[in-house]
């Protein structure tokens, strides 16, 4: 941490990430400005980190899908890059109006060393000594969110969350003392509020918790950015630049969050159910199939049908972007004696309820009593650790989570 | 000149530079690549130079200027940067869907050194080296015009033409054999044609008087960019993307050139016509307190009122840009004893003919006798080697160009 008392003033490091909502106009723009002048007024050492103005993103995506069928080719990151760029600029002009001073980054300036993974990279490092000059003197420097550079000069993009993932990544690198991620909702929810009107907004979270919520459905954050920011115990929050409220704050460290038996429920509309029956060893051939064909299996349950025999039944969920590659594998096998397609539908929800109370098995059966009492359907669930994860048919979905989100944090 | 004659087939090497207008849509900019295409078919080395598509750097002014008065400065230079990038992008992706090897390269990558003077810089240099292994393996680059960095690595843009300066000076620093400009007219033309029915294309002119007519209102080039061609021997073309015909060739020896008595008629609506009289001494003084700050003073005439006495009448014009601003410094002399100020007219034009038809004294009685003839004034005229420019009131411009065309150049 690079908190420090300088002349009895307590001067902290800051990282300020403003989503696309954010800065999406020139209003916008200056109102973020306006929060960081009020953060450096107070003396702190402060780097901003923005997203291209909102819709910039998608216009520019298009563009470049005209020419290009894929969106992993160095040149489509030079065109969808370009939106971070501009913003950048915009608002270090921004704060240059209130008085301060500030620098616009793009990645080659701020060296953000990336992968070769073209619209999907990874950070390798970062060259924090140009940014120490500036915190000397109390200038801001403004950082490109989404993009890096590899190593012979090209320019890579950081794939979803992107930006979340400079700003959590430039907070480890800098030492700073938090990162904050503006976005236009207040924190992080325990349900989406659009489907659970109770929903709360939750005020601390311990990182393995937001990691699971956000790999199970929770847009607010990527799980990328989460993992990185758990690894290198980064103060995150998670607030709004559009109402003055306590935002989120997500650490390793929290006396609160063994306190709350459920931290959250989130869902997902973005997998398809397969049900599978078969020999043992024929399963595992097809589960490793697909595995070879680059498509991830979530939320395996493989049970045997009977003592006596081989047989098996699995139930797992995979992304709906392999639903049809999927399924061309899975007919293959189906005319076997010895393997069953039983379902690959995409018209389920995967629930996930995250939180320590869901660690026993007592709960599971407690979660699918309630829903049994309402008639909902469950297809197979899965629990591990902190997360049970139920499938269900989609339209029971907002049913089934109020049921739920009243019987387990609402009580 | 890199002409080589490789294995019987002659390689040349051309720089291809597309305007505002020509990539001013993903339709624009496929038809672009196909020019391109079919340049590279014949085996030709080939680096392409990109505006921003049309419309998309007004718009990212107007943005940088919200936050900024000035268009003058780092961080503004940023903003209006992003939209070549784009075109980079989206035209190295057009031209890998036509099969070809292409690669954006952006300033930085390209390292176009400029100066530190933002928003109007001057390229110092250009790192070639990194080019030569692209054309070595039939690589397209493409890189983005209108920007530089400066030696502390900050973005820099090179102001009006920008694009067209990028192109000359990589002409001249890759050593092409020739630089052909697309936009959206078909050529130099020897009057504007929106005016002058009768204007015709020209075929081929000396860089001389592409000079003059660049300087003096003709738009299809700047006269930085002319300056730079003439200064390295480039020869240039300026054509059109959207009709195919042979456009203007600009080179500093032509045969022809001296065949064509007069090139061509230009007119410019951006100036102001100031009338002084006054003591010699105090004249000077007056032009030398203008020039001081900062304004240009162009085509002064200063005629002594009689031999017997040091009464001087100056006539010259100012850019309208600098109007309220020489009108205050002028005002304040007038109220003297020795200084008068006949007029300080912006409702005029300045039409300038350029030629080496002009540059003897019956040609300036000619045409004056031309304009004469037909009742319309003259304020006053100015003569200087191949340029004669005549100021006359704005509203008989469209008679006194088309007169002057059909007296000079059609005949």
């Amino acid at each position: 941490m690079a908190a420090l008392l300088k002349y009895d003033i307590f001067v902290a490091r800051y990282i300020v990430k403003f989503g696309g909502t954010s800065v999406g106009n020139l209003d916008r723009i200056q109102h973020a400005a306006c929060i960081v002048a009020e953060l450096a007024k107070e003396g702190h050492e402060i780097a901003v980190v923005v997203s291209a103005m909102a819709g910039m993103t998608n216009q520019l995506f298009s563009y470049a899908n005209t020419f290009c069928d894929v969106s992993f080719s160095p040149e489509h990151d030079v065109v969808v890059s370009s939106g971070e760029q501009i913003t950048a600029g915009l608002m270090a002009l921004a704060l240059q109006k209130y008085g301060l001073d500030a620098q616009s980054f793009l990645a080659w300036q701020a060296t953000i060393l990336t992968d070769n993974n073209y619209g999907n990279a990874t950070i390798e490092s970062i060259k924090t000594s140009s940014f120490d000059t500036h915190f000397a003197k109390k200038s801001i420097p403004v950082i490109a969110g989404f993009q890096g550079i590899t190593a012979d000069n090209r320019i890579t993009t950081l794939g979803r969350g992107g930006s979340d993932t400079t700003a959590v990544a430039l907070a480890a690198s800098l030492k700073a003392d938090c990162c904050y991620i503006y976005t236009d909702v207040e924190g992080v929810y325990t349900a989406d509020p659009r489907i659970v009107q109770n929903a709360r907004k939750i005020d601390s979270i311990h990182y393995s918790h937001m990691l699971e919520l956000a790999k199970h459905g929770a847009k607010v954050l990527h799980a990328r950015c989460v993992e990185l920011g758990m690894q290198h115990d980064v103060d995150l929050y998670v607030l709004s630049s559009f109402v003055k409220t306590a935002g989120t704050r997500i650490l390793n460290n929290t006396d609160n969050h063994n306190k709350c038996a459920i931290s959250g429920i989130t869902h997902s509309l973005n997998e398809v159910h397969i049900h599978i029956n078969g020999e043992s060893a024929y399963i595992s051939l097809v589960l490793n199939e697909l595995s070879q064909n680059n498509i991830a299996i979530d939320a395996l349950v493989r049970e045997r049908l009977s003592d006596a025999c081989v047989l098996e039944s699995a139930h797992f969920t995979i992304g709906k972007a392999d639903f049809e590659h999927a399924k061309t594998l899975l007919i293959a096998h189906k005319a076997t004696n010895s393997f069953d397609l039983l379902a690959i539908d995409p018209n389920i929800v995967k629930i996930s309820i995250i939180g320590v109370g869901i660690k026993d098995q007592a709960a599971e059966m407690f979660v699918l009593k309630i829903l049994a009492e309402n008639h909902i359907f469950v297809h197979f669930s899965y629990r591990l650790d902190i997360k049970l994860s139920l499938v269900i048919t989609n339209d029971q979905m907002t049913k089934a989570i109020n049921l739920l989100h009243d019987a387990l944090i609402i009580r």
